[in-house]
Parts: C-alpha cells; sequence; structure tokens
C-alpha cells in the first residue's frame, strides 16, 4: 500500500531532501540528519495522506467531496488535494487552531466548519454533515490510505539515508495519532531495517510514549494547551498504535522551550521553518543525546505552519 | 567546464527542490517557481562555486590553502569546501558583515581577517597574506571555475522546470558580481534556451541593471549601507559583465521594503529562511508583475544567512 501511495504520489507531492548542518552535529555529538517536511505542499507532511487517501477514492464517490477534522494541517493538506482534484472539502476544526491555519484552510478552497475542542464532539459533527451531503470522510491517521501516503516519507528517508551512508540509527518522528509514525516505521522495516523509529512528543502530551511503554493504548489528561498543538491528540489511533508497538522503540519527549530552542537552530542552521509540533523530534535529536543510540540520528520536521508571533518569540529567546 | 564542475560537486553540494505556493502564484499573477539555494551548504549558493574551485587545485597547491575576501556568504563557502577538503582557509571580511556570517566563518575553521570597507584596500591585504603564505586566491565571482560552480544552479533549473512544464519564463536572479547570474545564464543557453535570466537587484545598487542599459560596465555611487549587503558589490565583473550582456534580459530593481515582505511571505509559504540579498529575485517575481513575460516565472532565493533582528523585523512588518 505505501509503494502505491508513492505511485500516486509522484509528480504531485515534493521529494523534500535531507539536510544537515556541522553546527547541528556539533550539539548533538552525532551526525543529524533533517528530513523537512514543511517544504511539502501546504507545509506539512499531511498532503501525503490526504493526496493518498482522495486519489484512491472512485470518481464516482470524489465527485461528491471529502470532508475532515483538523486542528489545521491534515486541513490544509485535505483541501489542497482536493482543490487539485476538482472536488469539494468541508473542513471541522478547533476554534483555538492557529489563525493562519483556518485561513490558509479557507484560500485553498474549503468550506471551514469551526467547534469547541473542550465542549464539543467533533465526530459527531463530522458525522451528521458527512451524511446529509455524501461526502467521503478522510480521517487524520486512523485510515490505511493516509497511513499509507505518510510512509512515503519513509521510503524517502530509507533511499536517503542509505545515500548519506546511515543505515543504522534512530529517526525521530513528529507524533499525534500515529499516522505518520506508523507509516514511517511500515517503510523502514521493510527497507531500512537498520533504522528504527522513535516517536517524540510534548512532555504533558506523551500518549504515545506512555502507551508504548505499558502496551496499551493510554490517554492525555489534556486535550488543549499546548503550542505543539499540531500533534495534541487524545491518544494513540487503534490502527496505528499496534503498528507503533510492533516496531518502534520507546518514545522521547520534551519542553515547548526544547521545542522553540530547536525551531530557532533550524532557522540558523538549516535555513527552514519548523512550527513547534514540528520541531518536537529534532529537539529530542539535540537535548536527548543519551537517550539514542549510535552515531547518526534522523529527525522528521513534520511541519511548518506557525504564526509569526511565535516564530518571532522562538528567535528572541532562542536565536544562536 | 559548468558540467565538470557539477561533477565535482556530485554527492557533495546538495541539489535543491523547486518550490511552490498558490499564495504566491496568486499575488504574481503567474506560477512562481522558486529554487532556495538558502537551503544549500552553509546557507547560500556560494558553496558551489567554492567547492568547483577548491576541488579542482591540484593536490600540492590546495594542501597550502586558500584565501578568500568576502561580505559572508562566499566566506562560508570558502571555509567549508577548504575544511571538507582538510585545508587551511583565510577569510578577508568587512567589519560591518553581519556578526552571524563572520562567527559562521570562524566556525567553520576559516581564520578571520577583518578590514575596514570604506578605508581599507582588500585586495592589497589579500594579496600580501597570499603571497606570504602560498595561499591560492578563490574569487568571488570574476573567477571561470566559480562561475562554472554557480552555472550547476542552472542545470538543476533547467532539468527542473522542464519537470514542471515550464520552457519560457525569466529566471530572476540576485546579482552581486555576477557570478551566479552569469553561471545559471550560460547554463540555461545551453539546456534551456526559453529560460531567460534576468539580474535582480537592489535600488541603489543597480550596477548590473544600469550596466546591462549602457552597454559598459557602471559602478554603484555606494559600498555599503544596504540590508542586501550579500549582493553589494562596486561594479559587475571583467569576465561576468560580457556573459551578462550576451545573455540576460533587462535588469530589475527592488527597494528594501519589498525584499523584507519576500523574506515575511517566504516564511508564510514556502517554510525557507531567506536573507534580503537573498530575496530580491523572489520579490520582483512578485512585486514587478508588470516588467514579466509569460505565465510563469522563477526565481533564485541564493541565499538565507540574516540575523534574527532582521528578520523578525520582516515578519513584524510584513508576515500575512
Amino acid at each position: 500500500m505505501i509503494d502505491a501511495a508513492a505511485q500516486r504520489l509522484a509528480g504531485h507531492a515534493r521529494r523534500t531532501p535531507l539536510l544537515t548542518s556541522p553546527f547541528l552535529d556539533e550539539i548533538a555529538g552525532r551526525r543529524v540528519l533533517v528530513k523537512p517536511e514543511c517544504l511539502q505542499h501546504t507545509g506539512s507532511f499531511k498532503f501525503r495522506g490526504a493526496w493518498s487517501a482522495v486519489s484512491a477514492l472512485a470518481p464516482e464517490t470524489r465527485k461528491r467531496g471529502v470532508i475532515a477534522f483538523s486542528s489545521g494541517n491534515h486541513a490544509q493538506g485535505v483541501a489542497y488535494a482536493a482543490q487539485m482534484h476538482g472536488v469539494p472539502a468541508l473542513i471541522i476544526m478547533p476554534s483555538d487552531a492557529p489563525k493562519m491555519k483556518i485561513d490558509n484552510t479557507r484560500a485553498l478552497g474549503a468550506e471551514v466548519v469551526l467547534y469547541d475542542r473542550e465542549r464539543e464532539d467533533r465526530d459527531q459533527i463530522g458525522a451528521t454533515l458527512a451524511e446529509e451531503r455524501g461526502l467521503t470522510l478522510i480521517k487524520p491517521f486512523d485510515e490505511p490510505l493516509v497511513i499509507a501516503g505518510q510512509g512515503s516519507v519513509g521510503l524517502e528517508i530509507a533511499e536517503q539515508a542509505a545515500g548519506a551512508g546511515v543505515t543504522r540509527a534512530d529517526v525521530l518522528v513528529p507524533c499525534g495519532g500515529g499516522g505518520l509514525t506508523s507509516g514511517v516505521a511500515l517503510a523502514l522495516e521493510a527497507r531500512a531495517p537498520g533504522l528504527r523509529v522513535r516517536p517524540s512528543e510534548p512532555e504533558g502530551f506523551d500518549d504515545v510514549a506512555r502507551s508504548l511503554a505499558s502496551g496499551r493504548i493510554e490517554r492525555n489528561p489534556r486535550q488543549s494547551g499546548s503550542l505543539c498543538d499540531a500533534i495534541i491528540t487524545p491518544q494513540p489511533g487503534q490502527i496505528t498504535f499496534p503498528i507503533m508497538h510492533r516496531l518502534c522503540g520507546p518514545g522521547l519527549a520534551v519542553t515547548e522551550d526544547e521545542a522553540l530552542q530547536a525551531m530557532a537552530l533550524a532557522f540558523a542552521r538549516l535555513k527552514i521553518v519548523i512550527e513547534p509540533g514540528g520541531a518536537v523530534a529534532l529537539a529530542a535529536a539535540l537535548f536527548r543525546p543519551d537517550a539514542l543510540a549510535g552515531d547518526a540520528v534522523i529527525a522528521v520536521a513534520s511541519g511548518g505552519n506557525v504564526d509569526a508571533q511565535v516564530f518571532t518569540r522562538a528567535l528572541d529567546r532562542f536565536a544562536p
């Protein structure tokens, strides 16, 4: 399924490079290779899964349109994938999502419906609207076609890491519901078994790390209140968790300040823009050296959709 | 020579992608394709020319070391290329160059000597030191091996633009002494004759545009005082100007504010970090629509080595 998704994505998704800097290597004490999915269409890896799902629909089904819930990155990915297919998209977004993500989703042609993350049930809102209009739901992570699309990141990492002479390393992946993490883990299992995925999360929202440790799905006590909004989900998915449990090493957690510092270093050393949630893997690569094995580490920078105000704060406090 | 340089660069320089955004297309009124050389090693295209020159030296000559003068990006390119070859580098930099560029050049293993841009003659300082130590001078632009290295950007643009279905377009290139501009122009003459290079400069420092208009080398009245420090040179080169005169369309000039606005848009829409001098071509692509021809434009984002303070100012004033 990952190979098939990669074929549907060819010529539509961007093949992002692997970036490096001697300055980051020095901080981490090992080689650091960064996969900047912030450079993907719509500014995050989510475009891959969205395109994978939309492109796989039967034309008659697709024509009626698609629906998605998302704090922002999946929203933009689905909106743009639908727009490029010429079909309508309806996106259910939390009212506290970053303004830029809401604005961008609308600008990419989608209809946006806002809901209250603490008080309302997005699943119910979505189900009602989907039934009324005959829309197909594109789930953000617990959907095989979406996982397969995100897995194309893993296929590229396997090739690019081998090209850089790296065949044994931890691969740190920012993890919300686990779509990207499980997709990359499946791709690497087949193509680069010496590369082991480690889910990376913000402290206080480390449901995946705790679930991996206990062997069963654990929930986050809070659903909001993190700068790392892009990767905050209640719990790992029913489909993604068993994959992660089988294939991933222990999870890693970093503080918000460490994520902001990683953003400032990515600005200065890689010339890329990462959002807080997209920076947790790079932060773990740089600031958790003792938790990692080997002389190289690969970190996925999963998205770059950050308000200028938050980015400026990261630079003011942490730019080298 | 460009093909030979590209072969020496293979596996050492990064092949940067071509980035796009529907938001930028809408502003420009045509398709905008951005070649982000800020993602190149050391944060600018200068690494290509430096590697091309250092790698072409005879081993005995190279062993004694290299010397360069530069406001910053050529400095870092030469320092890193020398470090990767295991040979010493001495860099003569103006004392008003951005602090980050001076610090980075030292951190990349080079010895840095500072001079006063208005009062001292860098050529004389450099000549004396080079003779004392037997160093080989790597000129920043008026050197065939350097031009050939920068030309590899043009080879990539020719291939990537064809892949995106663009065979006729203006290619806007930030232009200082003309090394990148003339190298890209030569590559496109051979590989994509429908793509025409247009040098892009800051207003008040448009020596190349004026030289192209008059048909002879014209000087800038001032040598400093621009945020676009990376591309401020006294005049076009003796080797680069005839190439540009033969191959380039008319030059374009933008204001500093337009360059800052292009930086803010690149942050928001492409998730890349560009410095003011590296943003003038994107600024011209976005804000000079009537001066361009065709339904697509290609802009090189030539570097990203900008102090956090300047970047923050761009975001505060112009982030969408």
